[in-house]
């Protein structure tokens, strides 16, 4: 088969590698419909996580089950699924409590590389979620984003608490941090402040349901959340960069009491102590358990209730991954979806 | 009359001061009945925190109202009140969110010495509650810790989400860390296990709830904890010291998705953006809004179903202040009550 695979910062190539095969009998094989580029992938991608040796690259995928491995219960060959980016049982205490991603068993699915044709997913009856039936393909954007960053802005609009009459402020506009502006909308919030300096990104973001924008970074930012609301800072603070700027702008826009919810991949960040204690802030955060969230966001998706699938800006042939990478790495596609 | 003042670390002095008087209409002045000595008090009498000229000091106190201001409304000269170590307005919207802790007119009480006979209280109607009436003796001990130690350890609790059915793990054996263990077994705990190597700590504990002690730190204590949850870690763990090792200690204590509840002072804390996020935890604490609580501490004090004033191990004159550091600073007390 075809899939994409890492050979350095800024060098990716689409190549033939093996075909996966039933290793496990909770295993599941999947023909994918959709692939994509991760916001996260790019920390590879530019070096800032380093690329020891060739590395298959993605993690988010849907596609149509082939085959199963003898104790496969929940799906069978022919539905058409979308898993997490991280594989998990769904039976022990922490998926139980709702935090699949943290898993005693979990396996992460970038290791397996989904930009590809072809897909080995382990654990495929605590992973796999099947659609009601064969989607109609202007679904299939939607439903692949629902695999990680619908389901990662989500987690970060529950995390920051979202909810009725709350203001929401969110750091990034990513395709994360444009879909937690949706969670936002969907679970409530009374006002949605938007933090981007991207016309097309900031439209897109008022689609989602953003009520304000505010242009400024840094402590620019912070005095311009505090200046919309009373001086106090917003409810909840939805960080979606992963960067110390972008987590103490959003610790800094959050009122005492209130919530901090960070899903971007923390990259040499180090929280001072001192001022989160006097913050009085709820932090919370980590990889989104977007396995939780699955079926509630096909449920929307299926009933065309959202259309997340809007953050695909870009549409590429499975073959064009380099060119996929290299147009989010210069933010000229928020996000680009690989047709294998 | 009489008050202690710091003049350098190590060096605490009970000296004549002032006497204090109404400066604004929602003062109230209030003789002391009994002051005590915090541990975060040692901070600066171990040098930790600068002291750059003689320093008041103190700021938990019960006592009887002798003088209100015109605007004060809720209490009396006569009555006996207990307050917080920040007086609030308890009206603005962070005190009616439940963090007059962050009230937007917080006034610090360290900084007008409640180690003394007198004391002015600013913002009285917003930060004393009366009790219901004359207290008896035996009660001023339990009813002066609920003006700090207790109402944080309570806030502890509160914020790692202690509850039913949980493993509560309790990092700190010092006055907060102990009414943290009986804040849990209030708040309906199933297992509780303090952090403790000291014997009348570890009794002490036991006496409040605790089912369970450990006296490895660090990482061996972590690993404790783990051996005794299942290999999972604790649902709530509450943070009591302020340092790294004690910061870390809790968040590797603590399951993916458990809480933890930090009320210890932070120094010189700096917590890793990548393992904080990959731990999954919740992260609240800050200086605790005793406020909150007091009427509901009020009430399990008066009805004696909690004794938390057995955590003064100690009983001086207020003119033995200097004693009463040295007693704490050595850990020969857990904490010290001052009689003016």
């Amino acid at each position: 088969m075809r899939g994409a695979v890492m050979y350095a910062p800024g060098d990716v190539r689409v190549e033939e590698r093996e075909d996966p095969s039933i290793l496990e009998p909770t295993d599941a094989i999947i023909r994918l419909a959709a692939t994509c580029v991760c916001g996260s992938d790019l920390w590879s991608y530019r070096g800032t996580d380093s690329v020891n040796e060739p590395s298959p690259m993605g993690h988010e995928y849907v596609g149509v089950v082939e085959q199963v491995g003898d104790e496969v219960r929940n799906v069978k060959p022919g539905d058409f699924v979308i898993g997490s980016f991280f594989a998990s049982d769904n039976t022990c205490e922490i998926c139980r409590s709702g935090y699949q991603t943290s898993c005693v068993h979990r396996v992460g699915m970038g290791s397996l590389g989904c930009q590809a044709e072809l897909l080995r997913v382990p654990l495929a009856d605590g992973t796999l979620v099947a659609t009601p039936g064969m989607p109609d393909d202007d679904l299939i954007p939607s439903l692949l984003a629902a695999s990680d960053v619908l389901g990662t802005g989500w987690f970060g609009a529950v995390a920051a608490a979202v909810g009725p009459g709350k203001t929401v402020a969110v750091v990034g506009d990513g395709a994360v941090g444009l879909l937690a502006v949706l969670a936002a909308k969907q679970l409530g919030a009374e006002r949605i402040i938007a933090m981007s300096r991207h016309a097309s990104r900031q439209a897109l973001a008022r689609e989602f349901g953003a009520t304000d924008i505010v242009e400024e970074r840094g402590d620019d930012g912070v005095a311009k959340v505090k200046e919309l609301t009373g001086g106090l800072g917003a409810h909840s603070v939805i960080e979606a960069v992963g960067t110390q700027e972008s987590m103490m702008q959003a610790i800094r826009s959050t009122r005492p009491g209130g919530h901090v919810g960070y899903v971007g991949v923390s990259h040499d960040v180090e929280l001072p102590g001192q001022e989160l204690f006097f913050s009085h802030v709820h932090l919370h955060g980590g990889p989104a358990p977007v396995r939780e969230y699955l079926p509630q966001l096909i449920e929307l998706i299926w009933n065309r209730e959202i259309n997340p699938g809007k953050v695909f800006d870009l549409e590429l042939p499975l073959d064009e991954a380099a060119e996929a990478y290299k147009a989010m790495d210069e933010r000229r596609a928020i996000k680009v979806l690989l047709r294998p």
